[in-house]
C-alpha cells in the first residue's frame, strides 16, 4: 500500500523550524499534551435494541413494499434512470419502482466496514463494526460566541472551528462544513474549506457535495495531499449525501455521490427527516421510510461502483406541532435512532446518526439536556459515525464556539462508558475490599493508589470545586468556562507540519480554480 | 381491603367549598389541567445490560466471599447481632460474618414488587417489575432560586417544593426531605415535613429515618391519614435507609428500618457510595460491595419481618481524584448503575438508583449535561424507583427551584421513550406513505391529522420558537424560563381536599408531639 506523500514524522505538530532545536523541541513537547487525540471508540458494551424480530421483519417487508409499489424519484438524472432500468427496476418518468429484494441484493456489495485514512496515519479511523467515530457539527450558516453573539459565519470562523477540532482530544474527525463561510463565494468556498482541513488539521475530513464539480475538486485536492495512487486505492474522504425525503434523490447530491463512488471514496447516504413533515408521525412509519430511502440510495451507489464504501445515515428529528419548528433530543427521535441502528446492522452497513442536537438558541441548560439525550442515545444505538457530535446549536443554524468545547468534553464520557466493565483481578478489587474492611476508607489503600489516575473519566471543562472556591473565582457558569477554554485553545494552537511542496501544490490548486470562474453568491 | 379514611372524590383538588357551586366548579375545572399526573412508567423497551453471565456470576460469588470472610458491622445494635446469630451468622464483636448463601436465602421472602398507596388511589404506585416511579430530590440543606440565590432551606421552601411536586405532571411521588427545613428544630421538623406531604399533596410520600422514634411518628401520622387498619394491611410509605459504606449498618438507620419493617412499610436499603472513597475505584469492585451490602441489609429486614417490602438501592458517584469532590453524571457511575440493575433483577428485588445528579452550582449547561446523563441511564438501567429525579443541584447540597421544574419537564421524555415502538397498523403508517409519495409532505395528510396531537412528546418549558421571536421576547435562557414557571405554578397551586376531621387529627398530633419535648438544633 502506498504511503501518503507528506511528512508524517511530527504527529504532535509544532511549527516547522530547525530540527532538534532545543526551544522548538520544548515547544513541541508542551504542545504534544494538548494535541492528544483519543483512538476512535471501540465498544465493549451492547447496543440497546428496541425492536424485536417480528417488528424488524414487518419494517423490512414494508420498506420493500414502499420501493416496489410507491417507488422513489431520481430527479433530472437520465443516467441514473438508465442504471436502474438495466438493473431490473421499473421506470415511469422519474419514478423508479424497485422489485422486492433487488435493492437489498445490490447493497450486498457495499463493505460492512472500511478505513478512512488521515494524512497522519495515527488519526486513521475504522468505520463500522462496534466502532464509533466522532466528527463535529456540519452546515450552520451562523456562528455564536459569548463575546460576539450571533452572526453570519466567515472563513475565519471556519478555520477556528477546524483548529478547535484538531485540538479536541475526543474528536476523531475534522468533519466538513463546520460552519458555512458566507464571506467566500458559494462556488469557491469549498476550496478554502478543504484547504483548511488539509493544512490546519491532520485528522480525516469530508469532501464537498454541493455540486458534482466540487466533489471532483475534493478528489483532486486529496490526490495532492495523499498522492494520486494512494487515493485511488484508499478511502480518504467520507462525504454527506442527503436524500430529499420523502423518497427523492436530486441530481446534485446524486452527482456528487457518483463522483465519490467512482473514486472509491465513502459517502453517508442519509435521509434528512423532520418527522411529521418529511415522514409519518410514527416511529415505525419513519423507520420504514428511512430504510426504503437508504436501500435505494445505497443500491444506487453500488450500481455506480460495486464495493464503493457507504454509510447508512438517519438524520431524524420531530416537529413541534404547535410552532412547526424542528425539535431535538426528543424521545421519538431516540426510538427511531435505536431502531435504525438495528436495521443498519441487519443490512450489514456502517451506521451514521446522532449528534449534539438541540433547539436552544444559547448554550444553556436546554442545549445541554437535548444534546446529552442525543449523545447518549447515539452511543447506545450502535452508531458508527456521529456527525454533529459537538458544536450544534439552534436546530443546526448556528455553530457555537462555547458549545463546541462543552460537547467535545462530554464526548470523553462516551469513550469511558464504551469500555464496559473490567473483570480482571484488578477490576474485581477483592484485595481492596479485604484491606479496607467495614468502616474504613479506600482513598489510601494500595489498590486505589495503583488505580486512581485512570480510574475515572474527568471533565476538562466542568467545575468540580467546592462552592466557596467556585464563588471566590467569580461564580462562573459553564458558558463562561467554555469561552475561556476556546480562547486558550485557539491561543495554544500550533499547525501540524506538512511537506512544503504539498502545501504549495494545494495553494496553487485553490488559486487556479478560484481564478477559473467569477464569484457566485446566494 | 379497607379504604383510606378520607374524601377521595376530588382527585383534581380545588379548595373546599360549596359542592356544585358554579365558581368553584369552574375553578376546579381550570385547576384540573395543571394537576394532571402521569401514571408511573411501564417500560416497553429492554434494559441495557453491560455484564454478561460470567461477570454476574463472578460478582455474586465475590459478594458472598465478602459477607463470609470480611463480614459487615452492625454497630451499637445488640438485638441485631442476636438476630444474626440466631439465623446462623458468625458474630465477633460488632462484626457479622454471613455464611455463603444465607443472606440470599433470607432475601427470598422479600416481595419482588409492591404497591405503595397514596391517599388519592389514582396516585398509587406499583414499585417493581418493568415500572419506574419518579420522586423528587431528597436531603439538601440549602435551596437556590434565580431571584434569591443560595441560602439555607426553610419550612416555607419545603412546602413550596411539595407544591411543585404535586403540580408536576411527570412526578409520581411526593418524596421525603425535599429540602431540610433548617428553621425548625431537628427533633421536630419531621412532623412538619410529614404534615406538608400529607396535606399539600395527595401523592405517595416517604417517612422519617433520622431516629427510630421519628419513624414511629411517621407510622402514627400515616394511621391518622389512611386509617390504622389500612396501614396495618398496606404499604403507604417508602423510606430511605442508607448503609454506612463500606459494610457498616448504624443503629439509627437500622432502628428506623426495624420500625418500618415491623409495620409492613417499605424501605429502600441503599449503599451510599462515592467511588474511590467508600468503595474501590473499579466498577466490578464497587458492584461487589454494593451487592454484599444490599444482601446483608435486605436479609436483615427479613429477619425483622419476613415479607417486609424493600427496594435494593445503589447511590453511586465517583470522586474527582484532584479535588476530592464527588462527581455526577460520569461514565463509571453509569456502568455501576447498569450493572446493579442486573444484580437486583437476579435477586428479585425492586431497584432504586439514578437521579437528576449534578455537581454544578448553577442550573446551567453543566447541571443539564450531568442530569441528562443520569436520567437516561436510570431509565435504561431498569430502575424501579428514582429518588432525586428532579431538583438536585451542587452534589446534593442544594434543592434548586429552577432545576426542579427543568428536570421535571425532562421526565416527560422518559415516559415517551418507555412506550417503545407502536407496531399497530396505525403505527406502521403505510397509508401515510402511500398518500404522500415521493417529494410530498406529511403535514396535511390524513394520518398526520389523526395522530399529530399525541405523536410527539412536547416540553412544557423549553423554547422551540424561531430565533427572531425568541429574541423579541427577551432572549431568555432556560433558567429564566424555569423561574417564571416556578412562580406560575406556585401561584396556581390549589390544595387537594382532605376530610376536615383528618386534617384536625394530624394538626393535633403534630402540636402534641412538638409540645412533648424541647427544641433541639444541630
Amino acid at each position: 500500500m502506498a504511503e501518503p506523500a507528506m511528512d508524517m514524522n511530527s504527529a504532535a505538530g509544532g511549527r516547522r523550524g530547525r530540527s532538534g532545536g532545543g526551544g522548538a523541541a520544548r515547544r513541541a513537547a508542551r504542545s504534544a499534551v494538548s494535541l492528544e487525540t483519543a483512538k476512535f471508540i471501540e465498544r465493549n458494551i451492547p447496543n440497546l435494541e428496541v425492536l424485536n424480530e417480528e417488528a424488524l421483519a414487518i419494517i423490512e417487508t414494508n420498506a420493500e413494499t414502499v420501493l416496489a409499489e410507491i417507488g422513489v424519484n431520481f430527479a433530472d438524472n437520465p443516467a441514473a434512470l438508465e442504471r436502474w432500468r438495466d438493473a431490473g427496476a421499473e421506470i415511469e418518468g422519474e419514478r423508479v419502482r424497485i422489485p422486492r429484494g433487488l435493492a437489498r441484493q445490490l447493497c450486498a456489495t457495499a463493505p460492512s466496514a472500511f478505513t478512512q485514512h488521515a494524512r497522519n496515519p495515527a488519526r486513521n479511523v475504522d468505520i463500522g463494526g462496534r466502532n464509533l467515530v466522532l466528527a463535529p457539527v456540519y452546515g450552520p450558516p451562523f456562528v455564536r460566541s459569548a463575546s460576539g453573539g450571533r452572526r453570519y459565519a466567515t472563513m475565519e470562523d471556519f478555520r477556528n472551528f477546524v483548529k478547535l477540532g484538531y485540538m479536541s482530544k475526543w474528536l476523531h474527525h475534522s468533519g466538513g462544513t463546520v460552519c458555512e463561510p458566507t464571506d467566500v463565494a458559494v462556488n469557491k468556498r469549498h476550496l478554502d474549506m478543504l484547504h483548511a482541513h488539509m493544512t490546519l488539521s491532520d485528522k480525516p475530513y469530508m469532501g464537498s457535495v454541493t455540486e458534482p464539480v466540487r466533489a471532483e475538486d475534493s478528489v483532486e485536492m486529496s490526490k495532492l495531499l495523499f498522492g494520486a495512487d494512494f487515493v485511488d486505492q484508499n478511502t480518504v474522504m467520507t462525504s454527506l449525501i442527503n436524500i430529499n425525503s420523502p423518497l427523492t434523490f436530486d441530481s446534485t447530491m446524486m452527482g456528487a455521490l457518483e463522483v465519490y463512488a467512482r473514486a472509491g471514496q465513502a459517502c453517508i447516504i442519509s435521509p434528512f427527516i423532520v418527522g411529521g413533515a418529511m415522514a409519518p408521525t410514527t416511529v415505525a412509519g419513519t423507520l420504514t421510510q428511512v430504510l426504503a430511502e437508504v436501500l435505494a440510495g445505497v443500491a444506487y451507489s453500488q450500481l455506480v461502483r460495486p464495493g464503493a464504501p457507504v454509510i447508512m445515515g438517519a438524520f431524524v428529528t420531530s416537529i413541534d406541532m404547535n410552532s412547526g419548528a424542528p425539535t431535538f433530543g426528543t424521545p421519538e427521535a431516540a426510538l427511531i435512532t435505536y431502531g435504525a441502528g438495528q436495521l443498519a446492522r441487519r443490512l450489514g452497513l456502517p451506521y451514521r446518526s446522532g449528534g449534539s442536537f438541540c433547539g436552544s438558541k444559547l448554550p444553556d441548560a436546554q442545549a445541554a439536556y437535548e444534546a446529552a439525550n442525543s449523545l447518549n442515545m447515539a452511543m447506545l444505538a450502535g452508531v458508527n459515525f456521529m456527525l454533529h457530535s459537538c458544536g450544534w446549536l439552534e436546530g443546526g443554524l448556528v455553530s457555537s464556539y462555547e458549545k463546541f468545547v462543552m460537547d467535545a468534553d462530554q464526548l470523553g464520557a462516551l469513550h469511558h462508558i464504551a469500555k464496559g466493565v473490567d473483570m480482571s483481578e484488578n477490576g474485581q478489587a477483592m484485595d481492596a475490599l479485604r484491606e479496607v474492611g467495614p468502616g474504613g476508607h479506600f482513598l489510601g489503600c494500595a489498590h486505589t493508589q495503583a488505580n486512581f489516575k485512570d480510574a475515572f473519566w474527568r471533565s476538562d471543562l466542568l467545575d468540580y470545586k467546592p462552592f466557596e472556591t467556585w464563588d471566590e473565582e467569580g461564580a462562573r457558569d459553564t458558558q463562561t468556562l467554555a469561552s475561556l477554554r476556546v480562547t486558550k485553545m485557539l491561543g495554544d494552537y500550533q499547525q501540524p507540519s506538512l511537506d512544503p511542496a504539498v502545501n504549495e501544490a494545494l495553494a496553487d490548486y485553490v488559486a487556479r480554480r478560484k481564478d477559473s470562474e467569477p464569484d457566485a453568491f446566494g
